[in-house]
């Protein structure tokens, strides 16, 4: 069982400038912290999150069965990351669907729903918006910062975007940039949803209805590009949903792979926001810090000051091992202080959020040097 | 230029049965041939086609622009796969839209068309069809059968079928059944196309409409597969559709590979029938010849007396070399004939339809030995 997380909300009335020229106001951010902040603001470790998850990164909420935050595992008392010694926070960011502020909530100037008005928010407007909600909370240097995936570019960003800010960044299962194959499954994904029917140019609030079949196509990608092909073998491989024969349809499900992508693709179309799936793949997209150095990686980390680890696992197809060592290469170019790990791990992507006694351990042993730092 | 190619069609009235336990009557096959037959028939080599492929294997059509056969680069005059000296056939499978009998045409029981009343065919199916082609046309042997992809399937199920109607199989950049991953990819092109709207169960034609919508999707997905990680970063990578500057816009087109993706998508939904897409791609689930032997492809295979020539390609990831080996360590198992060759290729699973002087070779050697076996 896991402690009680209680989920907060901070109002900016600010105006935050985006990258793309727009801007926001009037905005909330929801986070959760665990942990206690000690008496020099010191041990401070912010979680980015990815694709789907939120600030609800660990501990379960009161009187709800199955709660548990999406990185419950690695996060909390005594876990590899240890909330006895270190702060940490969790930050919704926006243009999500989980509390902060989203297209599903109200444009400030024209009191109506965003919709497809909600402006494009990238990688550096997210963090951007984290240093203000730090600010707020009085922390003036993360001991570090800390994501996996998507989570784990707004790890890297931080080093560039503020860099006196950040002791240790720890970037897990993540790239410096997507690959021209990562953005044709997100605008397979983007095509899917907005070429529904229900999308209504992304208005489809006040038309009551929700683009629900996009949504599943873009889950049911998703769910392919996070799973390595050995463990969907090994998971499923060609076994039937039912008996031993087969039914020779073309609509109805066969195998069980068919089965297990149909719930989840039903799951998440129930839940998550059409507009918000279409924002998160672009910040995927958008995000290339060598994009302004003529795509020189080295040249673009050179502003980075932290030290680094870096994780990857050997069958993760969608961010491989190799687009780590980039990373790892463009700091070493610069004599940077960098960990790594590649982890011999079958389960592909989603390989970050699970148990794998080494991975936890290179984990632990990390975090325990940057606490022993404090000390 | 290429020769000019003459398509034909030939009718059946009899009852063709199906694996599922329907079965065809009244149906049709087009077809091309190429080169002339032998006195004794001993020269023939058929090809088979994959999903989006027809029977216009090679040639041009009389007065057509830019309407070279599929494989026209393979098989022709002086060609790897030389026409001077054998009799190619190149057949339409049943249930496709290029010609022989499918889901837009007339269920003679009904006089209605079809569509998605069109029963499910398998690999064996046509097989089973294209055997009773050879028949008609006088032909009891074949010097070879001939397959890249799902067109390898078939060539290997032909040596399982017809074993002594064949003296060779050629399977190209195939596998001996479909992965999880495989079978996951196929099932969300198909869920695209089924829950578009205007799919309409199947009968769309009857209400004037398209699925297009899914189709595109489905085509996009495709195409990611076809395409190998490298050949996609070399031809597209991050390169922007129109100048330096992002647009930061989530519907427009921001990424050359988006534009690419969305033209292949559009024009396959203006040619492409959607209830063949699903007849295809079940017939690609269901492929499994090692399915009535518990998993054992050696036993399986145990009925092929070809001989065999297998090829891949090392950037192949739908079918990788890993699945053809499977199938040349099967045929070893039972003491055949084979030959293998993996192509280090940059294209993907795409590289069987494209020129490369060392498969382009190794095609010409083995077919050249074939026509040296006539003399």
């Amino acid at each position: 069982m896991s402690f009680i997380a209680t989920p907060q909300t901070m109002h900016f009335p600010e105006v935050l400038p985006l990258q793309s020229g727009a801007s926001l106001r009037d905005y909330h951010l929801a986070y959760e912290t665990y942990g206690t902040l000690n008496a020099d603001a010191s041990n401070a470790v912010l979680v980015c999150h990815a694709l789907n998850a939120s600030h609800h990164v660990a501990g379960v909420y009161e009187g709800q069965d199955k709660s548990e935050g999406w990185w419950d595992n690695m996060i909390g008392p005594g876990k590899p990351v240890d909330t006895n010694r270190l702060f940490v926070i969790g930050v919704n960011n926006l243009g999500s669907c989980f509390g902060s502020t989203g297209p599903m909530h109200l444009h400030p100037d024209t009191g109506e729903v965003y919709g497809a008005d909600f402006p494009v928010v990238t990688v550096e407007d997210w963090v951007n918006a984290q240093a203000r909600l730090l600010e707020r909370l009085g922390i003036t240097q993360l001991a570090a910062v800390l994501g996996g995936s998507l989570g784990g570019m707004q790890a890297l960003s931080w080093t560039l975007q503020y860099p006196e800010r950040v002791r240790h960044a720890v970037v897990v299962a993540s790239a410096p940039n997507l690959t021209a194959e990562n953005i044709a499954f997100n605008e397979v994904a983007r095509r899917a949803i907005v070429t529904d029917p229900d999308f209504h140019g992304g208005h489809f609030y006040r038309h009551g209805v929700v683009p629900k079949r996009g949504l599943r196509i873009a889950r049911m990608i998703g769910h392919i590009t996070y799973l390595s092909d050995d463990v969907m073998n090994e998971k499923f491989g060609r076994q039937l949903r039912e008996g031993l024969d087969l039914k020779y349809s073309t609509q109805d499900i066969e195998f069980q792979i068919e089965s297990y992508l149909r719930y989840q693709g039903d799951k998440f179309s129930e839940y998550f926001d059409a507009n918000t799936y279409l924002l998160i793949t672009r910040a995927l997209d958008y995000f290339d810090p060598a994009r302004g150095h003529g795509g020189d990686l080295t040249q673009a980390l050179a502003r980075a000051t932290a030290k680094f680890l870096l994780i990857s696992f050997t069958t993760d197809w969608r961010f491989s091992p190799r687009r780590s060592r980039e990373i790892v290469k463009a700091l070493l170019d610069n004599r940077r202080s960098v960990s790594y790990a590649e982890i011999d791990a079958p389960h592909g992507h989603d390989a970050f959020l699970l148990d794998d006694a080494r991975y936890m351990n290179v984990m632990r042993s990390y975090f325990d040097s940057i606490a022993k730092e404090l000390a």
